[in-house]
């Protein structure tokens, strides 16, 4: 928005009109300007070698554990999300048999299989290795598995807290396979993690050649031991479960190894009973953060409407809002840079006439693909799914300023 | 670098010769496959609300105190840096009477002065006003004061470890000036925090009505309170000091007010006596990050060099590096995004022969800007000055791979 001091200085420029707007502050301010805080008189804190939040702030992964605290999920805190990235304290988790504890000094990469000259990489191998960083979403494939309904999730954090968004750092996984010299009648890669349960996954070659990375960086520092430290694979676009966490093994292979993990977990049984496997990309989606589920707004007057959007098959092309539940749209701003498969940030002032309203987002991404309806999604895929939910969620807003997922 | 299967099942595609450069390890792995780590087989640790980092990590800033612990600076390990992002944990300090331990619930932003409509906010007004993220470095004005010399710093920490960069979110300043309606004689703005020194400094109103924002979020999560929580002032490429924290006045006014740490500091004086003030936008500047001061090559063969460069005015456009003390320069590969006043990442791959070496990045702007020599610098500003200097570092390469600053 760029700044004309003459037009700044303009009475008729009031684009908000903030008075009315935010209710009763403005008067306060004008009768009585001792409402702000007491002068500071105090020193503060001393420096630190290594800062935290403020005790004030309690945004926090929420917790949902299986039999045992090994096992389980837990969901990044959406609702108090900020900009396109995720603090590595509050990355989602989904670990199949706890965080190991890894020593970077003895963990190693080993790259095998139908390849002309195996690798056993240590760690201080791999980072004198070209590398790269680029900001990159994760998302569970069983992420909104709860709005397929019937009964759908009160929360933002619940519905859709599955997906994170980190700045990645690690050496392409294409430098490697051309040094190890990949055989003729390789196809697919498995990728095993050092977890007590062995996490495989199969990977086509095709994507293990593209864009995949070895990532032992994230958000500016090492990556994270929830996150796979010392080394992940990042595999941008792709469900979250194929970006095997404590990486210590590529296998170059001629076929998928129908692992635990692709058999059991992330298929999705169709109407017609037939199962569709190896459904990698993660299709777009958008999600209001704010005003979402649980929520209550202070009453009428403006806000700002905001949420995140992504695909897993490249750039956000633009995200819609609407306020009256679907009859119109609005673009909404999208801030820059937007990136190929990371989550974006869209945002849209709105002022809430104190009615009820239903808030949705629709994104479409540089494919064309439109984010479709719950029933959209119905049709096309059927009841029997859990996984690979990517419907638009329609926030309901109450004239109390209660905010449900509708 | 996009894959090609065919190319990579080719025995000729062989870019790095990790064999050679790498040294035994592949060796190793040929006579003895049992290298590797033993096979997981505990359960690791459980899910768990907020994350922490590894304990094998000890990145930490480098506290330099003064007369008392809440006064000084804290520096950002920067040859521990990945990416472009700073964690929020590791961004620089600098306070002058410690971190304010703020409520944000009693926290109130008054914009007065030469204003037809003062405004006093509260952070639920702030926080619903349309607001924006964007990533941008900070850098103090004293950053890099020990490279003037004669005797400069031993690691690129303890050099340039006064810059940082993070997303930011907040609200334009732009939006509340307007809001407020600024007087035709107004020209400057003086930022006010709520540091028991109450810090202020002068800032045209042109460029707070640019791109100033006022920030509430750092990296997906609140800006942490050493970072001015619950609100800074954020200005992109200006000097560090500008980027009021804990931020609680801007009055609009028509003179800068000459306070405090505008004149006793963040001054330069010239050969010719005379001083300049008010230099505010911080000139382009590169740093390899690695290797760098102190730190300790394993021997000759394959080394990724690796570093930052950021510009005060706008994008880099180019980062050259040299190995050979400035003879020869190539390009170096920059990270894309690049963004305007952010840091960027740029990497060169580079074959260590084991002989002495000299390295040094030096960046271009896109104003066309050159980052100077020291004697370049010096040349045109003297030996007076304490802040803002630019100049390349050249870090020597020993024999027995121990790297100084020259």
């Amino acid at each position: 928005m760029p700044f004309d001091p003459i037009d700044a200085r303009s009475n008729r420029r009031r684009i908000l009109g903030l008075g009315a707007s935010l209710g009763g502050v403005l008067t306060a301010c004008k009768s009585k300007p001792a409402a702000e805080q007491p002068e500071p008189s105090r020193l503060g804190k001393p420096l630190s070698a290594y800062g935290e939040r403020s005790p004030f702030e309690k945004a926090a992964r929420l917790v949902s554990l299986g039999k045992n605290p090994e096992i389980g999920a837990t969901r990044t805190p959406l609702q108090d999300s900020y900009g396109i990235l995720t603090p590595a304290s509050l990355h989602f988790e989904r670990h199949h048999s706890g965080v190991p504890a890894i020593d970077p000094a003895s963990h190693r990469l080993l790259l095998h299989g139908l390849v002309d000259r195996p690798l056993l990489l240590t760690m201080d191998d791999i980072h004198r290795l070209p590398s790269v960083s680029r900001i990159h979403f994760i998302e569970c494939a069983g992420n909104s598995g709860s709005e397929w309904g019937p009964k759908t999730a009160a929360d933002v954090q619940r519905a859709h807290g599955l997906a994170s968004c980190s700045e990645w750092t690690g050496v392409p996984l294409s430098i490697l396979l051309a040094e190890v010299g990949v055989k003729p009648e390789a196809s697919w890669i498995i990728a095993e993690g050092a977890d007590a349960c062995r996490m495989q996954r199969s990977i086509p070659l095709k994507k293990a050649g593209d864009d995949v990375l070895l990532a032992f960086g994230q958000n500016g520092e090492a990556i994270r031991p929830e996150q796979g430290y010392p080394l992940r694979l990042v595999i941008p676009g792709f469900e979250g479960n194929t970006n095997v966490k404590w990486l210590r093994r590529i296998k170059v292979v001629d076929q998928p190894y129908m692992t635990k993990d692709e058999t059991s977990k992330y298929t999705d049984l169709m109407a017609d009973g037939t199962a569709r496997q190896f459904t990698f990309a993660m299709e777009a989606k958008s999600v209001i953060t704010f005003p979402s589920g649980g929520q209550k707004l202070a009453g009428a007057g403006l806000y700002e409407i905001t949420g995140l959007a992504w695909s897993g098959r490249g750039r956000i092309d633009r995200v819609e809002v609407s306020t009256d539940g679907g009859e119109t749209w609005q673009n909404a701003r999208i801030d820059e840079p937007r990136l190929k498969m990371a989550f974006t940030r869209f945002r849209l002032p709105w002022k809430w006439d104190g009615q009820a309203a239903a808030l949705q987002s629709r994104c479409t991404d540089e494919t064309g693909y439109v984010q479709p309806t719950r029933e959209a999604l119905v049709e096309a895929r059927g009841m029997n799914s859990q996984f690979h939910n990517n419907c638009i969620t329609i926030w309901k807003v109450s004239p109390d300023g209660g905010v449900r997922n509708a």
